[in-house]
């Protein structure tokens, strides 16, 4: 199965910049890009990076600049289509680059879950959508807001059946200093490592555990 | 199998206090305490609510004013004994009282898992330990600071093998203002309904989605 994972190349991570620099943050990004290319791979799919610019990544790369939205919905056009709809599309995945907890495993589970279902979804924490696999010929995303509610009810519009995917590891995106202790805690990549190597370490003094930084 | 649900009765959920005074704190923990004890019978399992001091609910109670630590080793020696290291002894969960989007599909995963290893552990968000089953006669509790990483590390030292469970619903404590979110987006039973009826709805105006009161 095609996975396409939507990467942004300018200014990345900005809800990082209270601890990460922007050389930093684009160093970061590109660790988590690279675990979740690996991810993908190890569960079987064909990553595809969609993103804003060129970039050198051991993966095929479509460059659109575009919003998210438009971008990943043009891919949706052309793999699931808009006429042929007497035939059954192929299942297509979309998996954000910054779900540096994926595993091959977690990633099974959802592919697993999109073969049973046209629309198979992992919510993220504060109710994004991190990864989807879609078969559905109507399904197209909408990545403002709430977008894992917006989602469900897209699928409910067009007649996709739909199946949420229960995943702590695709449900936490990185993008504010208190999901980089998720990384140290679970990481098993580069993105864990490089954080350990800028100084990053965990500090339970507080009620949950954070991540600091020396 | 027998599910122990932690529940503290004095001043629970302190470090919701920012948005719900300590009435509505009480009545909020014990909307989580029923919905959880609702999951654990619908995935099969029989509850047994372990409280700090004497509270009416639809489930055996065990009353054990001391820490959580001390409380819940107190059961596992109980149920998994240090003396008679010659019969395998039954497993326990231990599930926690506020795992608010806890469904009985997300339990029977914890439950299967449990099955197949000594210690099979959902971890929550910020490296605590949300959920478990055990079965090693050695193994044990401690709950302070990162203990999701001391409890792999104890179950290492007794020679337990180790499996974690994947899952955001039991990955989510609600402990913080920003939890609340995860309820209203996910949850499917009093709790959620408890929030709604106190005037807080999703607010997609920042990053993430925010639980916000009229």
């Amino acid at each position: 199965m095609e996975v396409i994972v939507p990467f942004s190349t300018d200014r990345p991570k900005s809800r990082l910049s209270d601890v990460l620099s922007p050389d930093e943050r684009a160093a970061f990004a590109r660790a988590m890009l690279d675990d979740v290319l690996d991810a993908v791979k190890g569960a079987g799919g064909e990553p595809r990076v969609l993103a804003t610019d060129t970039v050198d990544v051991d993966a095929p790369v479509t460059v659109d600049d575009r919003p998210l939205t438009d971008a990943v919905n043009a891919a949706l056009d052309a793999r699931l289509g808009t006429e042929e709809r007497d035939r059954s599309p192929e299942s297509v995945a979309v998996v954000m680059a910054d779900l540096a907890l994926a595993t091959p495993a977690a990633l099974d589970r959802l592919f697993a879950a999109g073969h049973d279902a046209d629309v198979a979804m992992a919510p993220g924490r504060g109710g994004g959508t991190n990864a989807f696999v879609a078969s559905h010929p109507e399904f197209r995303v909408d990545y403002h807001g709430a977008s894992y509610l917006d989602h469900r009810g897209i699928a409910a519009e067009v007649g996709a059946d739909f199946v949420a995917v229960d995943s702590h590891r695709l449900g936490t995106d990185v993008d504010e200093p208190a999901d980089l202790a998720e990384v140290l805690i679970h990481g098993e990549g580069r993105a864990g490592t490089w954080l350990r190597e800028a100084g990053f370490a965990l500090d339970a003094s507080g009620g949950r555990v954070a991540a600091v930084r020396d």
